[in-house]
């Protein structure tokens, strides 16, 4: 097959559009970057083309070769991944019994970091809602291709709280100021935990729904901790076996 | 005071030697960015100078107020920071009774992590080896500001654990292959726990001398964590009171 040498070239233009989020929403297909997120991407059947300067197509899907100026396009890192892949969506299926919920996470290194997080602990659902998006491609290199194993929702947590809480789910807020500490609290079977934004933590509108409040003890030198780590602590201690 | 407008003053030349690691090594002195990473510095009496291009001393040492190209000269930012500071390094004191010792962990944004995680578990002391230099200026900035509250040394970690196992110190490994679940852990009065790098984890030979070793329990899709977050677990599941 030709190299595509051209960044004008038509297929690289209509790939290019994913860099865009709204573009990402309307053809339900996203960028991945680097061969650990395709892997991933493949093993889940979400892939659906590679791109790399080289010939040879080791996921089995449509390959296609491009000159550097035409990867470095199509990639959002500071030094483009030898190959990148073309992503399908896939359709949100009914939530599980873990869900996480996440509320105005901003830096992709961070949504990503969590979504790694939440598969290490068998999370089975993440809803995001006023949060940078999910397919945006440094988050997907940042959850290390672990997007790909997740059910994703997007939608306003408000609504979607009051939902799950009516089919039995315990919601789990975290609130520094008066949460119960970590090692106390009891994850239900069915549970959502609640994470909020890096700098303020879940608001007071959405704590309101939460039926337990637990925060993680720490000195108090240390105001707070990142988002990703909390994250990750907060799923180890309430984990139950997986 | 005058205003120092030229990005070759003196003055500012000296300042910008900081960032480079052979000269903070020599002159014991360090860039921090941020009111919030000062006011850590002040609080540990670390704070030596303030720049900004406002006037006015808010830390109550000197200040020196410079144009925008000079701020920009100094930060190691994408965006400088509103407020600089010039920082001393603290000589090292003993040890503590919890020592977290990092081997060849590249990324400061993950060693500022790990820092952050160690004030909020009583990290007594933080000892490095072949990583990221704690003082890079975005260490600094990722620890929030919690590098002035830890003892700090670097020094080659074969001889430094030896060292400190003649002293009483259990050395706590971490092995994903034949750790012990870290919730079967229990960490010893005086301990010190050793992370290794992003990619590889603890080598061979460190882990060799390790009292006990322990892993997280995940699922298998995920083959690890972030450092900074393993880190974080870690220390949230090995804490005592404090």
């Amino acid at each position: 097959m030709a190299v595509i040498n051209s960044p004008t070239n038509f297929r690289v233009l209509q790939w290019a559009k994913l860099k865009q989020k709204i573009q990402r929403d309307k053809s339900k297909q996203f960028i991945a970057e680097g061969y650990h997120c395709l892997a991933e991407a493949s093993k889940a059947n979400c892939l659906l083309e590679t791109i790399s300067t080289e010939s040879g197509a080791p996921f089995g899907v449509s390959h296609h070769q491009v000159s550097y100026d035409v990867l470095a396009k199509l990639s959002s890192m500071a030094t483009p991944a030898k190959m990148l892949g073309i992503c399908k969506m896939q359709p949100a299926r009914s939530p599980g019994e873990k869900i996480l919920l996440i509320d105005q996470v901003h830096h992709p290194g961070n949504l990503g970091t969590i979504i790694r997080n939440g598969v290490a602990f068998c999370v089975d659902t993440i809803v995001t809602h006023a949060s940078v998006d999910i397919y945006n491609p440094k988050v997907v290199q940042a959850s290390q291709g672990m997007v790909f194993h997740l059910n994703i929702m997007k939608k306003p947590l408000r609504d979607y709280i009051t939902e799950i809480k009516a089919q039995g789910y315990q919601i789990i807020g975290t609130d520094v100021r008066d949460g119960m500490p970590l090692q106390k609290a009891r994850a239900a079977s069915k549970h959502a935990l609640l994470l909020g934004s890096e700098g303020d933590g879940v608001g007071e509108d959405l704590l309101s729904l939460c039926d337990i409040k637990v925060h993680i003890p720490m000195h108090p030198l240390c105001e707070s901790l990142n988002v990703g780590v909390a994250a990750g602590i907060l799923l180890y201690g309430l984990r139950r076996e997986c």
